[in-house]
């Protein structure tokens, strides 16, 4: 509440319709509708441009591989882990390091190839992810397994090629491999996930659930881009402790979406959790607990950043953008 | 055939039983059934004591993918990459490099990863793998799917911690991913290969799905276990020429067993290629024609590894092998 009413206080455009759609306040603020929204666009740009550069073109054999990935890929997605990725780099370096969005990209690779194994008809089989046909719906299921495959492949070959020591490079792929991976990673947590429906869940097993599947590739988005800025080892732990935080409410919120917003406000299949009895906060806490439980993860994870003083600023308000947004 | 005569006439044990069931020859010789017979052996054992070590236990939460991917993995495979590997790294160094076996499970691990999604309904829909149940046929497609994806995973995991510098470990990385990839890589040729079903395909599309779909991941094999040992540029192109025509031979002869042998001698769905009428060698060529071609192969191969003179000898073996092996 103190950071809502202060933006409102300071707002130089109090009476201007809002630039951002995504700011939560009533009025334009400086922090979200203009800081904010530049930073997010400007990762955003980064990573699209690196993803358009790293993943071969449509035109290129066997055509409709490429065209696979790059229809998941390019399906308007928010880029959220290049962009931590990209801050945390930017606030371990003092400025943004190099080619840190080719490491973004990767990210963003790993991240779309989790969808498109995740939408196929033998998981939660959904036709529709970001207001488009699901790669399986689009493609068929043959190359939507293979262009999932495909898209984990091509993140690897991009990390051993990233602009930063090779000493650098072997850190970032162990720890982005163990997150995405079966103990405490999030392949575990899809698959704790999948066994988990047609079941009443405990506390416990859903926050293993949204650990594992939603916030170790969060958190592996953050320790990295410290990595691959030269972050020291107190650093990676803060960041690792900021990731697990922001990350877990990151899913907290997506459930709560699910429940609150309609199919056209998220850009897919809105109810889909309650409809398939899924392990979820809302259904095990309740609307208002889980929204208060979001919250005070963000503030947890500010904690952890104190000690990187004003240059943890965006990374900040970034986490608090996280727990605010409508989709 | 001048090299089946001399190990005949060498043979110290003409008259012996065969003690190793491998060996094409009518009467035991010495290279194929003691010399090859212990390269294989050992090779198989360090293999599977290192992917025993390096898969999570089917005890480690959560249970089933682990068990699937033990399941799949421990199915009785020839470990003919491993092998490979390790004799290119031997072959460089002049002794087996030590813990060079880590990479050889690592390329297991991604050759199983192929298997259990070729497998799938949706791709070649085999019940059969090794004599076992596919994957998906004992954990369910969801479970398998998670699994190959682990695997993969698993894999960059245990290369990034290989035992030799990180220098080696990234160039290692970058040539496994493109081997493994789109673009002349393994998944490349297993689009190419789904989409030339139902069609007679040309020659030069053969050539590139078995180039691709096999040729590179044996390439990436031999290529890696040179890197291990610290190989240069030039032995390096002459590891990749010999992968690649060995690799090309190795699938010739698998085409041509498919329609020679039965499902029991093969341990899995022979004659599967020309039900579903799939782009093969004999197909095309005929099957004189295609062993010809296979030993023509082997013998480009040797060539490339002349220069290494004497060290040479196993890989050259293995390399026999590969078009003489019965399944």
């Amino acid at each position: 509440m103190g950071v809502l009413f202060l933006c409102r206080l300071l707002s130089p455009f109090p009476f201007l319709v809002h630039p951002f759609a995504e700011c939560p306040h009533a009025r334009p603020c400086y922090t979200h509708c203009f800081m904010l929204k530049e930073t997010l666009e400007q990762g955003q740009q980064l990573a699209d441009a690196a993803l358009d550069r790293l993943i071969p073109l449509e035109t290129q054999h066997p055509e409709s591989i490429h065209k696979a990935m790059r229809h998941s890929v390019f399906a308007g997605g928010k880029r959220l882990r290049p962009v931590l990725c990209m801050e945390a780099g930017r606030m371990v370096a003092g400025s943004l390091p190099a080619r840190i969005e080719e490491l973004g990209a990767a990210l963003e690779m790993l991240h779309t190839y989790s969808l498109i194994h995740d939408d196929l008809p033998a998981l939660d089989n959904d036709d529709l992810r970001r207001g488009r046909p699901t790669c399986h719906k689009a493609f068929g299921e043959a190359i939507a397994i293979l262009a999932g495959d495909a898209l984990q492949t091509q993140a690897y070959e991009v990390l051993a090629r990233l602009k930063c020591p090779a000493e650098a490079r072997v850190k970032i792929i162990e720890e982005i491999a163990h997150d995405t991976g079966t103990i405490d990673g999030m392949i575990g947590g899809q698959v704790v996930d999948l066994e988990s429906e047609h079941m009443r869940p405990t506390a416990e097993m859903l926050e293993y659930i949204h650990r594992s599947k939603t916030a170790a590739l969060i958190t592996a988005s953050l320790v990295s881009g410290g990595l691959y800025a030269g972050a020291k080892d107190n650093q990676v732990a803060r960041l690792r402790a900021f990731g697990l935080a922001i990350g877990l409410a990151f899913q907290i919120v997506d459930d709560v979406l699910d429940v609150t917003q309609t199919s056209e406000q998220l850009g897919k299949t809105a109810g889909k959790d309650t409809a398939s009895e899924k392990a979820t906060y809302p259904a095990l806490f309740g609307l208002e607990a889980s929204v208060r439980r979001a919250d005070a993860l963000v503030n947890d994870a500010f904690a952890e950043l104190e000690s990187f003083g004003e240059s943890a600023k965006t990374l900040k308000e970034l986490a608090r953008f996280l727990v605010e947004r409508k989709k």
